[in-house]
């Protein structure tokens, strides 16, 4: 088994060696870059089925638009050229020729795919347009984290097309929805989800929403983010259509995405000093069979642990682990480590009494299921361990989320436990850059939920009917 | 409905006709590059979902190593970097800064892997490593096309590590064969499976194998390869394990690839004069409904065709073409565009008979099939469809493929018809190379069925037993 920091003592180090430690990924060659691996990879594309299901079932269509955009396009946008440019690889050779224009490898695809839309609608009868993409992109990153922020990261992007403002904010808000209950019940992490302040919204966006997710060491995650463009980029990329009244009009945007950065949340929400908890709705292995083996009862074990897998791979994503080279317990450690939810030990004992022992990766509880139904049992005991990680989740953010209306308060609470802070906030930017100045902490949202009363704006004392969620983020 | 050029007249105009009419890509703004439309992309889905499957089924896991290669990594396997070398795109800016060493974007990654699994394995225990990847690579092409030669495009890319030679070798040929099988049975595209030449071989590999198919142009397709790697790259990146005999050995490599070029096959081995034919397994609609409604049964008919689509959705990718501001045939005429497999005409005559009308894509035959048991009827036309697809391309090419053992003949069949060329090689590089000049064509592949008699070769008269497929290619 090997060794990990301990979450406690040392957070950051903890998380670090639980992603290499359990294959999730490792470093690339290249400077801010990640290698997903398979174990991490297949927790990936669990994800990525369950989401895109959610992405089509609301009517979108996926499509794929070029990794190169010209520098020209990222320039036509003016919030969003200066938004990204710092942060842009560029492409200034291709084979043995340098290009008269240089190339950016997408940071974001607003303007390619605006500039694609442009060719494409013509009247109203084109609209909605509903596309999304899985794709790679890279914003050159000053301080990486696995996962957190790399170069390089996988997502997905929606861009779609109006035909009035209204339609495009209900939009914005359905994927912002779709974002919520992907976290909520696929991945097992509750959010908080809201508008962005001025300050924080996307480069390019008229507004920004966003669900923000808080991790076990107190401090929020930009979870998912979905923005409203307006008509910022049917206006530079001339995005028109002729509308049933026979006059020419831009179109009304969104665009909205997660990536990768969200198995960074799965892994600081649930994991735990032995390591991972996988969500078992996307856990590449749901169920992992151990097998306990005195050599006399070998051969028997062995064939009542594959029975066991043939019939659990009827019913849920099972692993059998033979190994012989290694012990039961050094096996429990691994895959605890791995966060598979379930563990079943098989013994001969257990194949006396009928039974198998079912052990659940959230509590370490241990309980014993008759062979008869066992499948039911264990699809049973999946939902609960779903559920439970759910609930574990949603009590420490409940308990870690502190109402104040006191500046000190406030800044005691960043600098020792942290959370989210929900406070009044008079609405300026000055006490908004104030409060990032002397607490680190941002407002991560202006919450979708009407706020309770008026009160006090916690930095200046003005009177205020706007509530907001601040905290230290990654 | 749009006009796409002939085919029988001027196959290439017709190849971009089908192409962008029928929605599959677009242009996009950078040289080379394409788009991939939501059809285009529904067709890459399936194809993707049928083809991962046959990858995961043989033992592999999918996995993602980054877009950026360091340029001394390509430097290192000297054949590799001769034959990349010169279409590679160089990131050489990253932010506000110049890159120490430039970036290449991965044409493809055998070395960035080789890197990382030098780090990874230790003991023959770690073999074999069965890994792939989904991604996109890039490759600055003089001449570009859609689908079949983009600047960037989209591929699955093995790499596997062996124990031993004979465990790489057979890797390499289990892949080909998933690749035969995958063409044939999913795409219903015949092929050749054969070794290449040292002249085509993929730079840095010891053998390379490929399925060749051959288009109704006459021209062959390259639709896949596999590559067997021997150790040149385990060599210059150091991948080493501890061998159960205790000594430090290399490992042996593969690697293989498919990529969007196989949707340029699809178009030209089953298109027609009247747009796309798809294969029903990947087809993104396999069945379109038509509505045949005269204003006086128009609720009548739209109540049974949805009645129609719901029992059709639990057996196939069914699509209701509701629309009215279009007639019956302009439909018909847009759907046999799109290549969709099977036709279904429901009207109020075909409502009192109690049937529907079905019309297959691949020969425009028009049967009556009763409502009792009409998704049973659907589902075995579907596969008659593919079926009939399979055989035509079959056919066409056994027609194509001609035996020649005349050097003349060989000429006059490239100068015309063109198809496969069946005939006796020498084995030298020169005969190879002049036919080369002479006729255009190249040697596709030396196929894995053993040679029927000796011959004398085709150009230079040297007793061999060596037969080839030549073809002029895309």
């Amino acid at each position: 088994m090997e060794h990990i920091a301990s979450k406690a003592e040392d957070f950051s180090q903890w998380y670090t060696d639980v992603i290499l430690k359990s294959e999730l990924a490792d470093y690339a060659p290249v400077r801010g870059c990640m290698v997903i691996r398979p174990y991490g990879y297949a927790l990936w594309e669990n994800m990525q089925a369950r989401l895109d299901a959610r992405i089509k079932a609301t009517g979108h269509r996926n499509a794929y638009f070029p990794l190169f955009i010209p520098e020209s396009f990222l320039r036509r946008e003016a919030q969003h050229v200066e938004g990204f440019a710092p942060e842009v690889a560029w492409v200034t050779r291709a084979g043995s020729e340098d290009l008269a224009e240089p190339l950016v490898v997408r940071p974001t695809s607003e303007t390619v795919i605006g500039y694609m839309y442009s060719k494409w609608i013509k009247s109203w009868r084109d609209l909605p347009v509903l596309i999304n993409q899985w794709a790679n992109v890279v914003r050159w990153e000053k301080t990486t984290r696995l996962f957190l922020r790399t170069s390089e990261f996988l997502w997905q992007e929606g861009h779609t097309c109006h035909r009035t403002a209204e339609e495009a904010e209900e939009e914005t808000l359905r994927m912002l929805e779709v974002y919520r209950s992907f976290l909520t019940e696929d991945l097992a992490i509750p959010v908080i989800a809201g508008r962005k302040t001025e300050q924080e919204k996307f480069a390019g966006a008229v507004r920004t929403y966003s669900v923000e997710a808080l991790m076990t060491d107190g401090r929020a995650l930009q979870a998912g983010t979905s923005h409203n463009l307006g008509q910022n980029f049917a206006k530079v990329f001339d995005i028109t259509f002729l509308d049933q009244d026979d006059q020419l009009k831009y179109v009304w945007q969104t665009s909205w995405g997660v990536s990768t950065r969200l198995i960074g949340g799965i892994i600081m929400v649930h994991g735990d000093e032995r390591g991972l908890a996988l969500p078992p709705r996307v856990a590449p292995t749901q169920v992992v069979i151990v097998p306990i083996m005195p050599p006399a009862a070998r051969e028997t074990v062995l064939a009542a642990a594959r029975d066991v897998e043939a019939r659990l791979a009827k019913v849920c994503r099972v692993e059998f682990d033979a190994r012989e080279e290694y012990s039961p317990g050094w096996k429990f450690n691994e895959w605890e480590l791995k966060g598979v939810p379930v563990r079943l030990e098989i013994g001969p004992r257990d194949i006396k009494a009928g039974h198998v022992v079912l052990v659940r990766r959230d509590t370490g509880e241990k309980t014993t299921a008759p062979m008869d139904g066992l499948e039911r049992a264990v699809e049973d005991l999946l939902a609960s361990v779903q559920n439970g990680l759910y609930e574990r989740a949603k009590r420490f953010m409940d308990e870690n989320t502190h109402r104040l209306e006191n500046y000190d308060d406030f800044k005691a609470v960043m600098e020792t436990k942290r959370g989210f802070v929900y406070a009044p906030w008079c609405g300026s930017q000055g006490c908004e850059a104030t409060i990032k100045d002397e607490t680190g902490a941002t407002i991560r949202c202006i919450p979708l939920d009407a706020s309770p009363a008026s009160g006090t704006c916690i930095r200046c004392g003005s009177v205020t009917d706007l509530w907001v969620y601040f905290a230290k983020a990654y």
